[in-house]
């Protein structure tokens, strides 16, 4: 049985203490270095296969400093504060000795609360019901997901005109079918095209510097969603000076919030 | 002429490459150790006082890893990436040489693009319209900031009814007055009482272990901002397992977006 090219792409192999040795994938490749979830997720994936780690992510921050090139780079997962309960961690990605992401994260032992979803899931038609785009994606990552846009799809034209609004609503899971765990919810934390070319409608340079996810999924959510489809929303808030900022939220079909997420992203024009 | 208290809140000493030495201030104390927000503009402070610092702040995420103890700190701020136009830090706060907070920061030096409001100020009243609370706040720090809460103000009730919303409305500036900089701007985006009370109306154990800062301001909006107040907003998304999230936005009373920021807040119930 073949690995899952997700799995293939964050894997990682021990190096030593608090390093693993990991490479860029091919079938995860955007225009310039690859899909940023992807590196994301093989930051959280430092943490995740740490032997210190205590509990489950609550947080991760991860800050895109260069852009990686084809080839290996080094993760260095630190837990460089551990609690009764959580845990602290500072992550960096490396290549050739220099640092091309800078990344913190928590973990800790959660307990049931009282708990409830303050950002509804929207009601939207089923997957099955959305169709895929008819395009051919332009970079190789977008074939590693099935992707079904209910509102703000990539723009057909790019005419410059302000749309008013930068908000998407899409369905997504991994392609082929995979059971959603920490790593591929990071990834697809960053599944958002930029707001800056939904918005103005314009095909500009643009790249994500920093993205956050908070994790509200423990392991038995992910479990309950295993390989379905989970409803992502994402909107711009500000747009100036060379960088915008949108924010998000993705929940499985049941409507269980599983994570919010927020990132800043550098744009030319 | 006296030092504001914020100013002497946040001074740091030079203490060789990257180290700088603050302490906590009692004019700021909160339930268990300082105001977060304060400890987060120590965290921006040294890398504002870095002399290789490359333009202004355009993203600051700080993780609270334990309580600060009264008393001095340690600040390293260090620029692990320094690009063209965009820096990368790492920032860590240390007493007794254990890490109590873990943070990063983009600065980039920013020029002007297209730009835009997407996430618009509500229409409110005037600042000077909204009474101030009348109850003589139960923590030091909160005398530090003129608040006028226009909805969801700290519940006069504990009466444990969900309420169904956990969004608050309010404006905000340093008391006494203060011209507005980065790092207060960073403060002030930890000014919103912890959503669970609002939520819940149930006075619980609640505390930050993550916020991120996305400075849609420059040295332009901040002098055009002066002395005025902002209006700050927040609303929490998911509440579970311990942990809650926010997501929030800071404008000036002309309605240009300042900054968002978002914190992730364990609670105990």
């Amino acid at each position: 049985m073949s690995q899952h090219p997700f799995d293939a792409a964050i894997a990682l192999q021990a190096r030593g203490e608090d390093r693993w040795q990991g490479a860029t994938s091919p079938a995860f490749a955007n225009f310039i270095g690859p899909f940023g979830g992807v590196t994301a997720a093989q930051a959280i994936n430092g943490v995740l296969q740490h032997p210190q780690r205590l509990g489950e992510p609550v947080a991760l921050t991860v800050n895109f400093a260069a852009a990686l090139a084809d080839g290996p780079f080094d993760v260095i997962a630190r837990p460089v504060r551990t609690n009764r309960s959580t845990q602290h961690w500072t992550v960096a990605i490396e290549q050739q000795g220099q640092t091309v992401v800078t990344a913190t994260a928590i973990t800790a032992v959660r307990r049931a609360t009282w708990q409830t979803v303050e950002a509804r899931m929207p009601e939207v038609p089923p997957p099955l019901e959305v169709p895929r785009p008819a395009g051919k994606p332009g970079v190789e990552w977008v074939h590693r997901y099935d992707l079904r846009f209910i509102e703000g799809p990539v723009p057909a034209a790019w005419d410059g005109k302000d749309t008013g609004a930068s908000r998407t609503r899409l369905w997504v899971r991994d392609a082929p079918e995979r059971p959603l765990d920490f790593a591929s919810l990071t990834a697809m934390a960053d599944i958002f095209f930029p707001r800056m070319w939904l918005r103005r409608a314009a095909f500009v340079p643009a790249g994500t510097v920093s993205m956050t996810v908070y994790f509200h999924a423990g392991e038995a959510q992910l479990r309950e969603t295993g390989t379905g489809h989970l409803l992502g929303q994402a909107q711009g808030q500000g747009f100036g000076a060379g960088y915008f900022d949108h924010g998000g939220q993705l929940w499985n079909q049941a409507g269980t919030l599983l994570a919010t997420t927020h990132q800043v992203v550098y744009y030319k024009e």
